[in-house]
């Protein structure tokens, strides 16, 4: 494509995007579309020949459009909603012109001193003490897999070079139950199996009890398990419940186990002073994960893995072929070392981009904005006679349900607010997601998007009182 | 920021990219920066308030170009060079706009099914069979992580819910001594252990030796191991030599081992009808890997695993939280199903631009140009009485070596091609790196940028002669 051809094209995608961001509320947040209905709509092949720019834009509001849930929708309260921001698209924008790999800082310095500086700018925002380095990764899955891999290091079996069954070690992994499946994925990953994550039960208020987990860590020693890792969570995803850090912190001092912690959620809001709290024993960690993608407008995707103990995790996974081999790797950081990804996307830029362009005042000024939003959402829930709550809101979830008036069995309820979910996300204004508390199906309001506003959060209240009204009349 | 000021600035970054890629060249190819010079150059903590756009777009200038090795550069030949393109970039661009996460279908149905359209556009492209059903990833080095858990899965010994030391058995992979650092690192992350990892010697032209691969097999189960995977690289990094790929999948059948092909370089090619050839015997593995990102123009990240059992795969990986289960999920794929990442970028947008734009013709040309150069350098290289060719030049690499006249050791003609290497590189015009093949310094020159010309090709090669002639008359 020419350069003057980019340029048309290009401010036409700009203007496509400014008018899309500035109105997402025209479209259903949630696709209307059937399974297999952009299939359908497409060839079953590749074209043989290339087809104009134009035939693809228009493409885009034909096809790709309604098929889009729109997560920049501020409707969007289901799972965590995450949010983009202009100048992080701005950034990704340029990161896609450079196109450069930053495995190795010879492969792009700025990627490699850029990523070195946003870590740094955060960890300070976070509150988190210098001892704190970090990677940038894709997700905090892979965040959370290269913690436990760099606790499976620590542990010194040599599992790295003779495996897991020549270490005979029956290795022990503990968080709470409601920790996130990544957990669990990491343990399957990393071939020591589902089992070896054992989860420990959660107070009322779903966080961990450490004196399950004392229980737990003195029966499987005298069963012949092999402890290694704690994960404690800040910000779980059912109900962002929030583990003791601190105790649990003592109790991998004394055991010698390595303390991860799942601030992927719960981290960003330490930006906030009056947060700071949140983190409260996490500087006590080996290594802690918190996503920019969720909750600072940074666009998917982008993780980080912050460590105190950065050459374990470079002995978990740095080894350089000959042809990675550079004359200055003393010198600086060769990220690839990291993790298990050569691949890697200049991601730092857009980071970079959204922390200036905000600067700290301004993330702190729009997470505050969230919580207290959220806050207010639980105030009607807690004054209403139609909803409850489930879970304190400690972030801008909120855990609630329906619970009319009446008599009604819990696997009524649970049938009552799994309809009102669907009816309301039908509807195309609201989109929220579910989880189970003790059992009990529980709506989950996620407020985390940019663009919500007080107005959007009292429109989904309204929609739920008024689904709510429709479904006790049928009943 | 406002949609006028995202316009503004939308546009401004479009025409900053149209200009850049119109002429990279003005940059040298690999950045002069030195160690710490751009984190010198930056604030070592975040703004307090917000800056204007303004202030960012003059650092672009500033301080992340001079700092940027310069992948579009039509002078970069070193790694494999990968090359974004126009409407790569623009799809891009959407993505970030768009900003879903493609973990379950509800939550973007055209982010899930473009991902199944442009899977099954390319599979035909490449001339696999329709038995290879497919996922996204980020990087070459998930995809093969994952194909390898999804062998390990196939071995049947429950290492998912027990993890590997229960299994009992001292698990054994094979590959060529030339196979990708990624095989190694999955070996480690996958808990299986670096040793599992058995290298099958090569013959002179870097292809595994399959007399080799059968005794090391029948040697390995007479002491104990537990053969379960072969992978076997088409197009491998040090010099695209290719596997026969069919022998190795008689011994897989026989041997009851899964087949991973690792043709992250190497399979693009078969979109080129001449090329086909390069995946015989691939239709018979269990999976392969292929990397868009690599050299079909689509910006970093897209890497492709096509599986012929998908099920294996998804046992291997999926866990469904209760915050995740949807009712359609029997109908519809939710890709999150199939390896260790929740988040996913909605990557197909980038890939169905770039196959529509340039269309199977555009590709299969720009990749046979690509090829043709190489061989054209290869030639020179042949008929030069100062370098000579290292490997056969099945793809668009050529490795060679300066090898002057005179008598020289082996030592010091490493010593004298490590410094023509620097040279070249210092002068900025071209980028290449370096191998060692059977011991030799070898110097690779990997033709992967969409804006390389024969003169671009020509240029690197009076170069090389040039600087050549000024160390043999300092020596």
């Amino acid at each position: 494509m020419s350069a003057e051809d980019f340029r048309r094209y290009g401010h036409q995608v700009v203007d496509w995007i400014a008018d899309y961001l500035s109105h997402p509320e025209q479209y259903p947040v949630f696709s209307r579309n059937l399974p297999g209905q952009l299939k359908k709509a497409i060839p079953p092949q590749a074209p043989e020949r290339g087809e104009a720019m134009e035939a693809l834009l228009d493409d885009l509001d034909r096809i790709v459009v309604p098929g889009v849930t729109h997560w920049n929708h501020p409707g969007f309260f289901a799972y965590f909603a995450t949010s983009g921001s202009a100048p992080g698209i701005l950034g990704e924008m340029l990161s896609a012109a450079f196109n450069v790999n930053a495995m190795l800082w010879r492969t792009s310095p700025s990627a490699t001193e850029l990523e070195e500086v946003t870590l740094e700018w955060l960890r300070q925002l976070m509150g988190l003490p210098e001892s704190f380095d970090g990677v940038i990764y894709d997700t905090a899955s892979i965040s959370t897999l290269c913690a436990i891999a760099a606790a499976r290091e620590a542990a010194g079996l040599n599992i790295r070079e003779m495996g897991v069954e020549a270490a005979g070690a029956r290795l022990r992994m503990y968080a709470s139950e409601h920790v996130h499946s990544s957990v669990d994925k990491s343990a399957i990953t990393l071939g020591i199996g589902q089992t070896s994550l054992r989860k420990i039960p959660s107070d009322s208020e779903y966080r961990m009890k450490t004196a399950a987990l004392e229980d737990a860590i003195k029966e499987d020693r005298s069963n012949g398990w092999h402890p290694f890792c704690v994960v404690a969570t800040t910000g779980t995803t059912s109900s962002t419940s929030i583990d003791p850090v601190s105790p649990i912190a003592d109790i991998c001092e004394r055991e010698g186990l390595w303390l991860h912690v799942d601030a992927a959620y719960g981290g960003f809001a330490a930006v906030v002073p009056e947060m700071r709290w949140v983190l409260e024993g996490a500087e006590r960690g080996d290594s802690l994960v918190v996503n920019p993608h969720k909750g600072l407008f940074v666009p998917l995707d982008l993780s980080i893995l912050y460590c105190r103990r950065m050459n374990v995790l470079r002995n978990a996974f740095s080894l350089v072929p000959e042809y990675l081999r550079t004359g200055e790797s003393e010198e600086v950081k060769n990220f690839m070392d990291y993790g298990p990804q050569l691949g890697r996307r200049f991601r730092a830029l857009k980071f970079w981009f959204v922390m200036r362009y905000f600067g700290a005042e301004g993330l702190r000024s729009r997470v505050r904005h969230q919580i207290n939003l959220a806050r207010e959402f639980a105030e009607w829930v807690d004054q209403s006679d139609k909803f409850e709550r489930m879970a304190p809101v400690p972030f801008s979830l909120v855990c609630f349900r329906a619970r009319p008036q009446g008599h009604f069995t819990e696997d009524g309820l649970n049938a009552i607010n799994e309809r009102l979910m669907n009816e309301v996300n039908a509807r195309g204004k609201v989109y929220m997601s579910h989880t189970k508390l003790s059992g009990k199906l529980t709506l989950r309001f996620a407020i985390g998007n940019i663009r919500t506003t007080r107005e959007h959060v009292r429109m989904a209240w309204d929609e739920l009182n008024q689904v709510l009204e429709g479904i006790k009349i049928d009943d």
